[in-house]
């Protein structure tokens, strides 16, 4: 008997394997496809010859907490304790799965925002926990009234993205007064929110949840340094939280992997001095604003694209198959593989809306656009 | 309320912390001390500047997982399939998580022998599941009426370990014939076999479960190419088991941390090829051999060790303290960090026993048997 006979391959999988089968272009999985920084690479060769390939301490290397304190201190408008209130993960999915496996009890529930990324799931499950599945409005924002409606005393975590993955949306002022208000009203409720793409962000600043005086002390943010610095393979993230609330993520972390990369962890803590974090969201910026106009040649209509490297379009205007069939037949007869929507979420919800990866160099974004333009 | 209200800090990063205090010689936590292979420094350094960046496939680098395979197959005497049958994970360490978790339903049972290493402990309850700790006899072998008598239809997983880290025994031809019934008579137990140390054994040749044909259907094994190839901080290990079972485990590892660092990776893939495993073994000889040598001039008394680079030595003939408050005063008064056995039995048995790891350069074991011949 399985205990999650639910739960498949994930989409991004899936996908991958479908383009690489069909040497398609691979705008599915979120990952960049041009050369990491020259700098890091220099790092990454010159410190491999030290002594940095024995375990860190279990919280992640002393002097990498600190500097992600310093990071942070300007977003968050506070300086956050980096020995009790900072917990280095191998990778954010890693630091997600030990926050819920260690917050949430049995029989209590869950509450996420549909459309979500996918891996929220199995840890509440394990927990012998609830999801409580509330869809976003049509246009991607938060329905409070569902959310009210869906929250009570058993309700221990709400989990929220902000910048969005998979729709690009970010989180407005009202989004985060009602959600004061919602912790406000429910004393057992923790936030859970997963800002991985928080330096991906374009028109408007980021807002963290720990910038927010009143959700400060009810709060867990996770950020991850794969998709900040381009190296989603070196699975590395980290989790703020109050030191009551780490004190047991640690506990679970501590015997989940113990610690993490120390040859990443060195590297990163050489590297984080040299990059201006601002950089990233007009780097991207560039890419959007590139990929939006390419894309204006086919005939997808895109939606609004805040933050993170993800651009939704809509193929509503071109055909009515579901968003599985058509996100196959792009693969197969287009040469293109993007990511459909409706699979984020639990009741199939299918707006004929795909997701399209624009972390790649310029070649790639054009060869994509130029194959869509004979659908 | 805490999920998980008695566990503490491990006693390896209480020890390791006290040692530093100290600036004690720091036997205690298992990692070596001295550089790593020239040959895998160079790999990095070079294969930092390519295309090794982003995501590996979820269940690990395709040709890694073939080469370990093919390293497999000589000792378990068949090929294992690299696709379905084996996950590498970010240490040893996940490996055990994702496997109680995927395999450990609520109000099971899963064995565990005291002295008992002390990451099984956690995934159990978080699993809603009951650790069922039954001692090894007082030379440290399994206790197989106490085994038995301990066994019942909840009984979901039995944990070993060979060789027994905190103890270096391994296990006998008459262990495995006990296990083998053991699993006969219980239809739904399956075996969970930390062989991390595998390729550190001495006199005697290492026998993995998957060598057992009345074992491979029902057992999952854990290595670590942490331990083998004195790169504790690159956090890598991987899981070998059925495709049914593993199946489940690679449901959970998938949202667990989705992937394993692609460098480290693309690195032992290169690696592994150059490497003769069985020159592991008798490196660790050679230290173990200098290292009881040296201990002689001391008082303490060394117990067998055939595997780990670990050793036992009970100091009954110098002192009645409990073990904990023995090893705090080695720190303290004589500079040296241990690890007290009575931490890994649940219910605190102490026979004045404690361990040292001796895997450290000579000079290091050289200063530390000094400082205990004061003792
Ligand atoms: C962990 S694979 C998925 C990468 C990603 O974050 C995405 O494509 O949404
Ligand atoms: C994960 S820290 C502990 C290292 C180790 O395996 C040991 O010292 O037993």
């Amino acid at each position: 008997m399985s205990k999650l006979p639910h739960i498949g391959t994930s989409i991004f999988t899936v996908m991958s394997q479908l383009a690489n089968e069909h040497q398609a272009i691979n705008l599915s999985q979120g990952f960049p496809n041009f050369p990491i920084d020259e700098r890091l690479i220099e790092i990454v060769a010159k410190l491999s010859k030290e002594n940095v390939h024995q375990y860190t301490p279990m919280s992640g290397l002393p002097s990498l907490l600190e500097k992600i304190a310093l990071l942070t201190q300007q977003s968050y408008g506070r300086m956050v304790n980096p020995a009790s209130e900072i917990l280095i993960t191998a990778g954010a999915t890693e630091g997600i799965f030990a926050t819920i496996q260690a917050l949430v009890q049995s029989g209590e529930e869950v509450v996420i925002l549909d459309p979500s990324y996918d891996c929220y799931e199995a840890p509440i499950l394990l927990s012998n926990a609830k999801p409580i599945r509330v869809s976003l409005h049509s246009d991607f924002t938060p329905n409070w009234d569902a959310i009210r409606a869906a929250t009570n005393k058993k309700t221990r975590l709400i989990i929220i993205n902000n910048p969005h993955n998979p729709t690009g949306k970010m989180w407005s002022e009202h989004d985060f007064l009602q959600l004061e208000n919602l912790v406000e009203t429910h004393p057992n409720l923790l936030v859970l929110s997963d800002e991985v793409y928080e330096y991906i962000r374009f028109e408007q600043p980021h807002i963290s949840v720990h910038h927010r005086r009143k959700l400060w002390d009810r709060s867990i943010s996770i950020s991850s340094f794969g998709k900040s610095f381009h190296i989603t393979g070196w699975k590395i993230g980290y989790v703020i939280a109050p030191e009551s609330i780490m004190k047991e993520i640690k506990k679970v972390h501590q015997f989940l992997v113990f610690s993490v990369s120390s040859m990443a962890q060195h590297a990163l803590n050489a590297y984080i001095d040299q990059v201006d974090v601002t950089e990233i969201g007009r780097f991207y910026q560039q890419k959007r604003d590139r990929f939006r106009q390419l894309m204006q040649a086919t005939k997808l209509e895109l939606l609004p694209c805040e933050g993170t490297y993800f651009q939704v379009a809509s193929y509503a205007g071109i055909s009515d198959e579901n968003d599985v069939d058509f996100t196959r037949r792009l693969v197969t007869e287009f040469g293109v593989a993007t990511i459909p929507i409706s699979t984020f979420y639990a009741n199939g919800t299918d707006y004929h809306c795909i997701r399209f990866c624009f972390a790649k160099d310029d070649d790639t974004l054009q060869n994509a656009t130029e194959r869509l333009m004979k659908l």
